[in-house]
């Protein structure tokens, strides 16, 4: 058949909409695999944008001891990628406890030698995207190319067209608390708090975070419910605010910095998006946040949207690129992984809220080790005697593919951390390959 | 102030998008309060309209005895055609069931006196109709109203707008069997079966069931997996597989048109739709299958529709119809009411996928009675044991809106009955007054 052997000399194309840190990864793996990659980002270019607007959380990318790096080779572009940004992340082997009289306590995160990474998310991009040779704007253009990878994130313009389907399962669930970053700037030259460390402020029903960066600023993310960011509506209330929660930071952000910036932005919504599936045909595949956005309380969001990339990149290789079974086994695979991680993020929120202090960071504590499946079960059922109401026994992903569920039998709790692990293998490899 | 004294001078105008079973409803009790109603339908006036086109499944609306029906009075249009239409209905004391070998054994719904009718769809939409004077096209215009009430249905196009706004919570869930309807013509100008019965044929992972019309005929429907339906291609397979499964049923159906009817239309999808809130500010309110499509697995589906139209109306009532105010308050006290319907219709679902016939059954008579709340629970337990897969607690419609979960606490389980019985005595009481 004449029309095959045409199609199978000619090079592939795969548009790859949404150039952030999902779709760069992406157009990295494509590229390596001989495909026409084009990336589609309605946002100005991140490499040569001065500010970058739109979220900017801090980023903490987690990984399970530098076993990894070790491996460090200078052979495949992605992999070498990769292990550069991580090497520019600032490592974070504790918690900094802020209490509210100003008092601060370590906590690590466990066994010696673990720690989670402070990446900046537009360093990132930039990194990832300097593989790329294709940029375009967003201005309306027909294309014809053999696949569609969306990443264009938790808003996906692509998952909207699913949407538009029969049969697409879809949840959005908004959470009451809303988020709002505010810069602790350098302090004599140098990081105005002790940098290897995830310094938290945790005040029950609201907390405050900071991360470090790379020019010794720290990121300092306010997350509350929206309804308490409303009641602040004047300079002198952020400040008493402040005194009363945070008084320690003000001297270190600066009172009149954040009478200033409280105002700057509203407060911004968190939503946890699941679906399925994620592919259309042989045409169409959701990767990252498009097909899973999390709430940012497992520290899992942006690993998900890596592996993602990984474990299609494998199902590539294990059907020799054979599309039409290759996203539909992309789907079978990964949405209860995805789902399950969603569902993690959800439940450390609703942990955080119901919660002391203490007992969260325990919790958060537990679930950064392996954790296995009888101890997760554990974990349900101290729920069931915690929250007063609303609880229920549930069920069956199996029937409602899951996309219905708050929470469900996790055997990936397990996965989770090993997934990562073997992600980095992965991309290792690449790099020595 | 004088423009607030000539607007509350001026007629209050309110759109009324769906001219469905809730429009309908609604577009009468709006007139009633002296609102000017326009109502708009994409579809043809089913008044005037031949053939109706779309989804017209039989409706079986359940209400608990003929009490209401005794104070039946001419005073108020809404109730008087409501009570019309329900001496119209057909009712259903029993349900009879079809064994694979042709036995049928009937199963009555519980005590005396106890029913639900079996109501044409269509015609039930004809009579509410016909109060109203405004029917618009689905063409192109701008208007100016005072209030949007969508009731489009269970892909409310007035819904999509809720969705391209932040914070809105939504979740549509697919279940995996689709529905296919044939008819079953009378048989010597009479009931081809024993017309007072809910028809059921139950055989595990698929059933039949059919209900009585008026014009003498039965619509049977048939509830099956899709990859099932997919499975049968010619007309042959139709008669086999019925001759298998639903002997009795091929020489009253016949067996030519069963043979050309199964490839009338292809087998259509269930959706399980729920979202929150139900309001944007005081302009646009959704209601019936719009804010709440359920699988027609628990019978309350059109019930919880109506229920939306009384509730926004006694509310309208408690506050004076000050909109900004009788919105929200609507949200508050019918999201959660409307959920866990959305639930329990999804639980009898998975309970008749999961079970053996005879035990759905006796579950259905359970639902259909008041039951307790602890007698809820104890039936949650019992599904703990029997799905044996994705079992977990899980928890806090408080926390999430609700919108996420497949179960949560249903203090409810009482008032779905009882709030049939106070929505027909409402709807008596207008009649009488």
């Amino acid at each position: 058949m004449e029309p095959t052997q045409v199609k199978s000399d000619k090079k592939k194309v795969v548009a790859v909409v949404g150039g952030g840190l999902v779709g760069a990864l992406n157009a990295c793996f494509f590229a390596k695999r001989g495909f026409e990659v084009q990336v589609y980002e309605s946002r100005e270019d991140i490499r040569t944008a001065k500010v970058v607007k739109g979220r900017s959380i801090n980023l903490a990318l987690s990984h399970r001891g530098p076993d990894g790096a070790e491996a460090r080779g200078d052979g495949g572009e992605v992999a070498c990628l990769f292990v550069q940004i991580v090497s520019q992340g600032i490592p974070m082997h504790a918690r900094m406890i802020h209490s509210p009289d100003g008092k601060q306590s370590p906590i690590p995160y466990g066994k010696k030698g673990q720690f989670i990474l402070s990446v900046d998310r537009a360093n990132l991009n930039k990194q990832l995207l300097s593989g790329e040779k294709y940029i375009a704007d967003g201005a309306k253009e027909h294309i014809s190319v053999d696949l569609i990878v969306g990443c264009d994130g938790a808003f996906s313009a692509i998952r909207k067209q699913f949407l538009r389907r029969s049969r697409f399962n879809y949840s959005q669930t908004y959470i009451p608390h809303g988020y709002m970053e505010l810069t602790m700037p350098p302090r004599d030259g140098d990081f105005a708090m002790k940098p290897h460390y995830l310094h938290i402020w945790p005040r029950n029903t609201f907390m405050m975070i900071a991360l470090p960066n790379l020019d010794k600023t720290f990121t300092c993310t306010l997350f509350m419910p929206f309804e308490e960011f409303e009641k602040i509506t004047t300079g002198d209330e952020v400040l008493e605010f402040f005194q009363k929660y945070f008084a320690d930071a003000i001297p270190l952000i600066g009172a009149d910095s954040l009478k200033r910036d409280y105002f700057r932005l509203p407060a911004q919504a968190m939503v946890s998006v699941k679906c399925s599936p994620y592919h259309i045909a042989d045409k169409c595949v959701l990767m990252g946040d498009a097909a899973h956005a999390v709430v940012p309380f497992y520290g899992q969001g942006m690993n998900a949207g890596f592996e993602d990339c990984v474990v299609f990149d494998e199902i590539m290789d294990q059907f020799n690129e054979d599309l039409g079974v290759v996203l539909e086994e992309y789907t079978r695979v990964r949405v209860p992984d995805d789902h399950a991680i969603a569902d993690l993020a959800m439940y450390n929120y609703i942990e955080m809220r119901a919660h002391v202090n203490s007992k969260w960071f325990l919790f958060r504590k537990v679930t950064f080790t392996r954790t296995r499946y009888h101890q997760a079960v554990k974990r349900w059922q101290w729920q069931d005697k915690v929250i007063n109401r609303g609880l229920l026994v549930c069920g069956t992903g199996a029937v409602l593919g899951g996309s219905y569920l708050l929470f469900k039998n996790p055997p990936n709790m397990d996965k989770v951390n090993l997934d990562v692990e073997k992600m980095w293998n992965r991309l290792v490899s690449l790099g020595t390959s």
